[in-house]
């Protein structure tokens, strides 16, 4: 079939949507049609030519929802109809990883995904006969994409899927760290340094977890505004100063868990110089830039602190992310407050403009 | 009463054995009996200079065992002829710390033993009316010290105090780190990066957790055959490829669990790489070089890993040291092993030139 779609054509230049060819679901595999899809860092980060594992051409886009339209052979978890997220984090629910509740982490298609092909190797998006590779395992910045079952959540069809969708990336990231990485205890006391669309996560997982006090650190006064939506009982200017001030809060100790969602390599030591001595973790949930390091000074560790990370919030996905949009339709999470703006797909590279300039916390692009 | 101890005068110079005064007891304080004491790094590190907090003069070594000989007002948990192992660790049982089973890290005397004082802020060393300081609120190179009963371990009388001794630091850290900063899981894979007293100690701590496979890597063959007779399965000269070997071991996951135990930041930063993608846990043991940080690539945060650190191995002293000993005398580690020469007090300098031509593991200091 022919669809619409967002190609990147080369590195650092804008998107060219287009008309592409899109071959049907392969046995394991669904046809998804793009209801709603939100326009994320790390499109744009492979987008810039920054991330080493990029290639091109290729249809980006991975933070999708949409309704199963068909399925190819032996699929027996999704129907034509279903409502569906889709995961670049995708749960076998049958690898080593995917039995082990320490780790979503799912070994199945790992490969052939990083590469841009599906599960057997092949692409079904091609122009002209020529392949063009999935991003992510997922290309849903077009109008139909096909992904095998395993990376889509079906979720209730009850749930808007112009909010859904965030739950396929960032959010279901932010309120993972908190809730599957850190497990925050309830009464404990949290940092969240960065108030974009994972940071409000954290804070929201760090209140659902019954967090006593919730600390949000940004620059920008509406984010923070944000993040007191969210759950945030204090809310800082970020600056050098900032550590300091986390240990004058808590008698000198440090806070019980603090997560870093920047991206910066100065923000993730100050997460862990911040956190408490004898027990605080530090939760690492940005993608820093090619070749940085963390300094961490080894004293901070012997003195009691601990550093985790988590890709997906440690979520696993068709099992985590249906219960997410469950606690989001009981009102659990506010997510409307998280879509600042809604495009077409023809002004996709409007959403990489609304975030390099900090506008908002999410572009939605609607496909009705 | 006069005493002879081995006086740091000034940094970087031998120390110099002589008789100082030593005060009784005062309330809440024993005065013990010195039978042995192990010459540690952490004494040498202080003497050189190196230690950022250290001060002159003192009496060094913390790595004591002996017999209580008189008590102060209202101490009542050792009387004269208990046997005890001293605590540069204590345990007060009544701090927010020690009432929580997250941290060893007592709050009690903190402050004043940080500056080498005992807990009234004095000291009961001097000389010629002249305060002495007490490191690490043991100073164990001496005939006898006077101590607070909350940094005493009373252990069984039946153990010889020429091996409990080695429990009051070097052998507690390792055991610890594998047993309580880690909680390795039975049957799992384990790497201990360096083969001294605290890599050995966890080595032997892997093996009594059950662990399946324990690899130690270290620069020397003696301490690599001392590393097989704790328990290691597998035992690797340290080298440039040393994380490569181990992703080779393990399918290229990495390891369950790592240890470092040698003070490098650029060992711990291996430690890390090493562990395993998903749950791999590095705990950093080894006290780094002033200033220097380890440089910690994200990626492998969020990939799963995680990063820990202790101080004395998490150990509560009081309940834990003791209970250490009567594992050591049932037979489950062979501290015999680790007492490579035995000095007299007049030849504690000898003990750091052997500590720095790495001869042996550890040199014990007999009073008898």
């Amino acid at each position: 079939m022919k669809i619409r779609a967002a190609v990147l054509e080369a590195f650092d230049a804008p998107l060219e949507v287009q008309e592409v060819d899109l071959a049907g679901p392969k046995a394991g595999e669904a046809l998804v049609r793009l209801v709603a899809c939100g326009v994320c860092h790390t499109d744009l980060y492979t987008a810039s030519g920054a991330d080493p594992s990029g290639y091109v051409p290729t249809v980006l886009g991975h933070e999708g929802a949409g309704v199963v339209e068909r399925v190819g052979e032996g699929v027996t978890s999704v129907e034509p109809g279903d409502h569906v997220v889709t995961l670049f984090s995708p749960q076998c629910r049958d690898c080593e990883h995917c039995l082990d509740p320490r780790t979503n982490l799912c070994l199945a298609i790992r490969e052939q995904q990083n590469r841009g092909y599906l599960t057997d190797g092949t692409t079904r998006l091609s122009r002209e006969g020529e392949p063009i590779r999935h991003y992510m395992g997922t290309s849903t910045f077009a109008e139909y994409t096909v992904m095998p079952e395993i990376a889509l959540a079906k979720i209730t069809p009850d749930a808007p899927l112009d909010r859904a969708c965030l739950f396929a990336c960032g959010l279901s990231t932010g309120l993972g760290a908190a809730m599957n990485t850190a497990q925050v205890a309830s009464g404990s006391t949290c940092v969240v340094f960065g108030a974009g669309m994972v940071g409000l996560g954290a804070v929201a997982g760090c209140r659902l977890q019954g967090a006593d006090r919730i600390v949000c650190v940004d620059l920008s006064p509406e984010r923070l505004d944000l993040a007191r939506g969210q759950g945030a009982t204090d809310t800082w200017a970020a600056g050098p100063d900032t550590v300091q001030q986390i240990l004058d809060l808590t008698r000198g100790f440090g806070a019980d868990y603090t997560f870093e969602a920047t991206g910066s390599v100065e923000v993730m030591r100050q997460a862990v110089e911040s956190a408490r001595m004898g027990w605080g973790l530090a939760t690492v949930c940005g993608v820093a830039g090619k070749g940085e390091t963390m300094d961490i000074v080894p004293r901070f560790l012997i003195t009691g602190r601990r550093i985790a990370g988590s890709s997906f919030g440690g979520v696993k996905g068709r099992d985590q992310v249906p219960q997410f949009v469950d606690r989001y339709l009981a009102g659990d999470v506010d997510v409307d407050a998280f879509v600042s703006h809604k495009l077409t797909l023809d002004d996709v590279n409007r959403g990489f403009e609304l975030m390099e300039a900090q506008d908002g916390i999410r572009s939605v692009i609607d496909f009705a």
